[in-house]
């Protein structure tokens, strides 16, 4: 089994890189393909790993490229040749990268293409809860001008997705809205609750953006558009308080000696907000694993982002969420 | 010129008291009208100051009750009685209530009543940037299903009031919204983009959610629904990380030692993120000023609020709302 991971178009190759050596070292039933310059992820293998393959593709796809154009004309890129190889062979299970996300989705749509039944795949992300665990965004942005039914669809998606990863059993299902109850919302997210309450999922009501990150949700559905609010103000506002704490710190001679003697416990507070490790962000609904991490991304989450397609894989979730949906399908037809 | 406080309905009524004593005296020119449970208030007026008046009204509206039922049925609750003073004279100039913000707003819609031209009121609301400014959120809950003609009247309200309240000549507008670029985000929010390009303000683009509160701009206008995920996750996760915060400074007893000797420098990051200094969110585009202070406000966050009452009083803010939609009206009507 192959995992490809696409090392450029992200801010630092050379860790994803050195992630992917960790990772393959940890799974040697599988074989990692290292896409990008050859000569880059070369200098960077250290020791390397026997299940290491190395695809050389000189091209890189930026931000600045229009996605469905780059995706159609960069064919030498290092993303448009690991999405080959991933539809190339069905030893080929996921792909793991760190470049642009409009081409990465782009990509995903395009070449690897959506399971039968799924009317939008969306990407899933985890932010930090107040509790040390995660909390599941889906979609977080890779839809806008959700229909109530593609909102039902995420919460199905990503219910097999938190099951598979997070080993939850039942994840408690929140539905993003301006207020707790069922009446609460606009148009698009009544009818989405109306939608979600039938599902065969632990469905727990609609949930305000506060408590988003409280340790009460596993999974929080929205729209696309709001949770893209959602998840970038959560972890814009984590951040800037960070950077206040930071300033406040060392604002005079008596903090610095303070932050000095709570060094240990403002270490753990840093890791218990850092995403790295948790990995990327998962695309799901195509017919092949996909991650989308960070562009800052370091060893340790590309590792994650990899041991996740594993253990996605091992849980047999594409053909998971072909099930739910088939049923989800069916039920809505009938009606 | 009188100027009416509700003072039941929320947390703590007594400080709404002692809040609207201190303001009274601040501003001798202005009498202070406080409506709810007179013994109440007579028990907490300290002091008191001569500008005083006090309305006995029994009865008090919760957030268990259905808005529009309580104020059409408990007309001998302070919040309908404050209405009633407020717009039984010309006299009375604005309101404050930290009472259920579905009643104020219901009651500003039905009895006070749109100024105008104003499709719908907007309620708008500051959050602390982390340059220890402010910045200004409109819509930020009252409204779902906001049309962008709604989001471009939104735009303008806020304008007049930031300009009044914060004394900026030319606020920084920007439109909440997945991406900087002028074609990401849902329908709605290309065309709300399109209309605000045209206002005579200082529209500045799109803005991602991670950057609301980095003191790039004055004002974010939003349709209300996404506007109310990111006051609320941007509110829920200052909260939670210095929570966090908390329980790190008290792990071990190095912590502690160091807590003390930081004690200054984080009480002044609680008071940067402090919401009660800068007063209630005012409910704009309805005839008299109407501000809906937090249900937990105290003495300070009062005085805020009748203070920036006050400032939009003087400042005209009304007529200023009405000239200025009427201009957009007729603009928007020629086409």
């Amino acid at each position: 089994m192959k995992i490809i991971v696409d090392v450029m178009g992200c801010d630092h190759p050379e860790k994803l890189v050195r992630g992917t050596v960790d990772a393959a070292k940890l799974h040697p039933d599988y074989t990692m393909v290292l896409v990008g310059d050859s000569d880059l992820i070369k200098a960077n293998l250290g020791g390397g790993a026997s299940n290491i393959e190395i695809e050389h593709a000189p091209d890189v796809i930026t931000n600045d490229d229009v996605p469905t154009q780059a995706i159609r004309q960069k064919t030498q890129s290092s993303l448009v040749r690991s999405f080959s190889i991933l539809t190339g062979s069905d030893d080929a299970i996921g792909l793991v990268s760190g470049g642009s996300t409009g081409a990465v989705l782009t990509g995903a749509t395009l070449i690897v293409k959506r399971l039968s039944g799924v009317k939008r795949p969306t990407l899933a992300s985890f932010l930090p809860t107040v509790d040390g665990k995660l909390v599941c965004v889906a979609d977080c942005g890779a839809n806008v001008d959700s229909l109530p039914e593609y909102i039902a669809q995420f919460a199905l998606m990503a219910n097999v997705y938190v099951k598979a990863v997070r080993g939850i059993e039942s994840p408690r299902i929140g539905l993003l809205s301006v207020g707790p109850e069922e009446k609460k919302g606009d148009e698009r997210t009544r009818a989405a609750h109306a939608l979600l309450k039938e599902l065969p999922i632990n469905f727990v009501g609609n949930l305000e953006a506060r408590y988003a990150i409280s340790g009460d949700y596993d999974v929080v559905v929205s729209d696309g558009f709001s949770g893209n609010i959602l998840v970038k103000s959560t972890e814009g506002t984590a951040k800037m308080v960070m950077k206040l704490l930071k300033s406040a710190l060392t604002s005079s001679l008596s903090s610095k000696i303070g932050a000095l003697l709570m060094k240990k416990s403002l270490k753990s507070l840093k890791k218990k907000m850092d995403y790295h490790a948790y990995g990327g962000a998962p695309f799901l609904g195509v017919k092949k694993l996909v991650i989308k991490t960070h562009g800052s991304s370091n060893e340790v989450s590309t590792a994650a982002s990899i041991n996740n397609i594993i253990l996605m894989h091992e849980r047999n979730i594409i053909s998971e969420i072909e099930t739910g949906l088939a049923a989800f399908n069916g039920a809505t037809e009938q009606q």
